[in-house]
């Protein structure tokens, strides 16, 4: 089986990872690349690590260049994926990498992004515990023709939170999440800090104060952990000198319901089966240069009993299972292919 | 008045920077500049950056090498300098780097360090308030004779946190600090986590749980701005692929007693006087490149109503500010100097 | 076909980089898995971005561990290689990625490297041009059972200037090359120049004046290229603050038989059937980047009449192309396997 | 002694430095901080790191807000330089750190900067031999109202050939040199490859082929140096992942006329008298890390006899050294101050 795939906004870092890891994909067929304003351009000049496709002219991104193909992922800023999806066959499978068709709620859309919402989608974060009783997320994504890619920081976020929220073992309400994006999180905008010479050696924070996008989107996934209770979180986003790579640090406080050695015991089931989210051996610490360049979650869970809270810890990259293998994985369930074709690259480190 | 100044360990991180500054400090003359095991050596060699004091030759630690200065700087390993000390005379001043003499509990000293508690000295972080009517540790500082400069993170989290707790307005157990450190932070030691290699591209976390020392130090400095209150923190540091700098992020939970307005207010209040700590306009955020090579902290505090807690990020350098600098700076208050004199450096940036 | 394969030195940078491929190829199950000192322990402790591998645990690195696979990878110290290559049975395909076994003068050996010399095997540079009349190295690759795999060097610098060499376009003794390597071509050796902390933002020269052992291995494949003249060579090997890549810059005079026009058309043929080295359209630089994980390389050569030189540029991955890539590639050809089989990748980047 | 100092260009890395080194300078009293499209914002915003100047407001940078003052500092992009300068009093001194004004020739100028030639003024490089006889340019700075500041590269070319030139021991149409640059050097202009995502990580190179303009500039010292001879070099800059710094590899063939061991001798005593220009001891190598943010210069020199050519590798501070430490310290010669004032800060390391 061959499937034709699309890709509309190829020049940009995710649609540049959703290109690299097409390359590697056994059942796909690149067909249009697409770019709204450097079409007609060589690939090569535009993303030079994509040897292969270094001849590959690029096209406009308009319904007609993308329609035709099986699959289309959409790679745009921000509310520009719902025009598109909206005039694609219905049949296509399509996968938006943005945040138009993460959020449920039409208000918490509008008070975060300040725009009309484009609609919900099927959230394509597979291995996500979604209620109490451990359904996992992959089950709601088979034989979908519409699937909105997670965020980068809730990928790592809700992994990491979810078996405890799921369990009742955390206050659903005293969540502390801190986390260290790479800059290609921010995409290749032309802003001044995310210059070179202002990155290297820095770390700052953003966002502070609770107004990251990314916040309800967490609020959002884990609640349908806990069931439906109110779930808040303090999220404080920060930039770190590095390209890739999402180190998350998240800490709730335990309600003391789930003793600590039960606690740890609930990460390692809930995660046993799962291909590309490992809890690492007691002792070793999650890093993000492990997971650079592949489809891997790397996940720690200690109770600290001084404090009375749960610590987890979780490292992937922001481009591969944060945004584009995830979106890949998501795919292949959608159209029944092995959930790991393509996404089988291991760390690329040092 | 010239002030002869001896330092220990002149071959480490926090040894170096103390040298770098004491070559612009105007009232200072270097004398002797020991090391353990590289005694004999060039400076040059070790330190190439201290182009003045190149053709030093390196005096052995002992005691006999340091006595005859007015001030000894200790940079040393954790446990080494109590017995130094002990055998210097009473008017000398020293100013110990390590940890030794930091804790005033002999128990959370045997319970994070390991080893016999060395005693308590004064404690050297002059801007922090100390008690809830804001009464400041530099009043502590003047001519004391032996002082204990504080840990690089406790000296951003408790000048991030010590004006909220002092005044009542967050939870003094409902208190989390992530913060991100350099890896000069981790001083010289050969282990294959803090090689080039390993570190570049890489975020991780350790200490995971509330084990890293700096826990008990924070928590004894915010018990008392609070008045002498139980403080619980839960302390996770994370290791940034930057040489210098330390991000901490901090929340607390609001208690409610005073209004977001207020809060931004007690802050500017608390270090309008101060010369090395900036409170930031709003909506800046602190970055540690801002403050690289310099005794200056930059500040940021901003309230999370959605979450009910409040966000403080500081940005400091751990080996000035967070180490050498805040040792000069307690030098200076113990012998009456201007507190600034060798501190006037700017961040160097980019 | 399954090929078995068996890695000595597994737990080193070029080790680690030979497995991450290996678990790429098609045709390969990875038999033991061999370190030194670390046996017993487990790969997942040691080399955590290799999730796949995680669990396996290593094995001595005794001839007895190694006999009885297909293939071993040698990724040793130099010196190491000879002596277990001796005992294993001549129809096991060996590939050193060490240099014993890369110079054909014991002389040099000696000099360069100070120890008995081991003998000299096949030089795994496939794509290399090795007379004047355009031979490929490749054909002396096929059917072998012992390879010597390049420098990082090397690999760049041969493939950079052989083809002027062998077209007499430049004076093989007036060749300046200087190129930075990112700091994994040092290996994971506990050594204070290559702590992150004196790493990060820093550039610097080591082996300056001719001394660097790269420096021979560079003049023999020239000298192949050359067709037997005297070739010198001036190499400067400088240490760059990333983990991975090699950028070589490389002059050399031109001699004026061959005009400038026809020496760009040089390359493009020299290169125009190879998978793996790209000759990049005029105006595009190599950036180490674009290579990196991947056995790409990216070349451009341009003329500078106002000096009379030819500057050639190439990017690698000192890892990949430049070490293990460079190995499993050989070792493809040796058993008439697909020359690209298991180095799919496209360079990951950002 | 207060001399009123007026800096154009304050928002850019130029810019920023130079009033960095100013605060530290005893005898200037900072006036007029201008910006072209910034003015009336507050400094603070702009330049974090200068936290004495927070609260500044950024003035317009015509000539009626630069007037008035005793010194000028402009950092502004090349060409700009020539009309405001013409407009200053004659007697204000002008230090220019841009391209405007460095070059003799207006053939040169307009060949490779592309616009009319503003005219050449001292040229403000202290401690380079100017003629075979050893003639340091220091001696035509004094009393100048006009300086112009050399390029970062030059900077380093220049002091790591000159005496080599000057003495006859190289052939000065046989030189190549490959230099690496950290970011800051390309200013803080927006373009793609500056971004943090694509320079982390990476080594490039640019200006290819002789084209960089800082060619000319070099040849035009060593021209001096060589007492007239032609000078040919290959220049080929190539840009590093770090913020500042740079390292230059320059090479040149042996004449033979001046034996290895005298060659160093004439280094030694070339700079022997130099504050800021160190010949290392034999074997340590420069790294650019120790002059970050001082005004030192590190230099070694090594003879390649196997490849007859001499190796002179140099490390600095683009930024300090190559700019603003420059401009200062020539500022200092012209007004009769003491040439190290405002300079004296050693490398911050690591």
């Amino acid at each position: 089986m061959t499937i034709s795939v699309a890709v509309s906004g190829a020049t940009g870092y995710a649609g540049g990872e959703v290109l690299r890891l097409l390359t590697a994909h056994p059942d796909v067929q690149i067909g249009a690349v697409a770019a709204h304003s450097k079409a007609g351009q060589r690939l090569g000049d535009l993303q030079p690590h994509l040897h292969e496709l270094a001849d590959r002219v690029l096209t406009d991104s308009s319904v007609e260049s993308l329609a035709g193909h099986d699959v289309v992922f959409l790679a745009l800023p921000h509310g520009a994926s719902g025009e598109i999806a909206a005039q694609l066959p219905a049949e296509t499978v399509v996968i938006d990498a943005a945040a138009d068709h993460r959020l449920e709620s039409a208000r918490a859309w509008q008070q975060f992004y300040g725009s009309e919402h484009a609609g919900t989608w099927p959230y394509g974060l597979p291995e996500m515990i979604v209620d109490p009783s451990g359904t996992r997320q992959r089950s709601r994504l088979e034989g979908q023709s519409r699937i909105a890619v997670p965020g980068c920081y809730p990928t790592g976020s809700q992994l990491a939170l979810a078996p405890a929220v799921a369990a009742g073992a955390v206050e659903p309400t005293d969540i502390v999440i801190v986390a260290a994006s790479g800059t290609s999180g921010a995409g290749k905008s032309l802003k001044p800090h995310l210059l070179g010479s202002e990155v290297m050696g820095n770390m700052t924070a953003y966002g502070v104060g609770g107004v990251h996008r990314h916040t309800p989107e967490i609020e959002q996934g884990l609640g349908w952990a806990s069931g439906g209770k109110q779930v808040t979180v303090s999220f404080t986003p920060t930039l770190a000198p590095m390209p890739r790579g999402i180190l998350t640090t998240a800490t709730a406080r335990l309600t003391g319901d789930v003793s600590a050695a039960a606690v740890r015991e609930l990460y390692l089931e809930a995660y046993a089966d799962e291909a590309f989210v490992h809890v690492l051996p007691e002792g070793q610490i999650p890093t993000t240069k492990a997971t650079v360049g592949s489809n891997h979650v790397q996940l720690q869970v200690v109770v600290d009993e001084r404090a009375g809270r749960l610590i987890m810890v979780a490292a992937l990259d922001n481009l591969t299972k944060g945004t584009a293998g995830g979106a890949l994985q998501s795919m292949n369930i959608a159209l029944g292919l092995p959930e790991q074709a393509g996404l089988t690259q291991q760390g690329v480190a040092p």
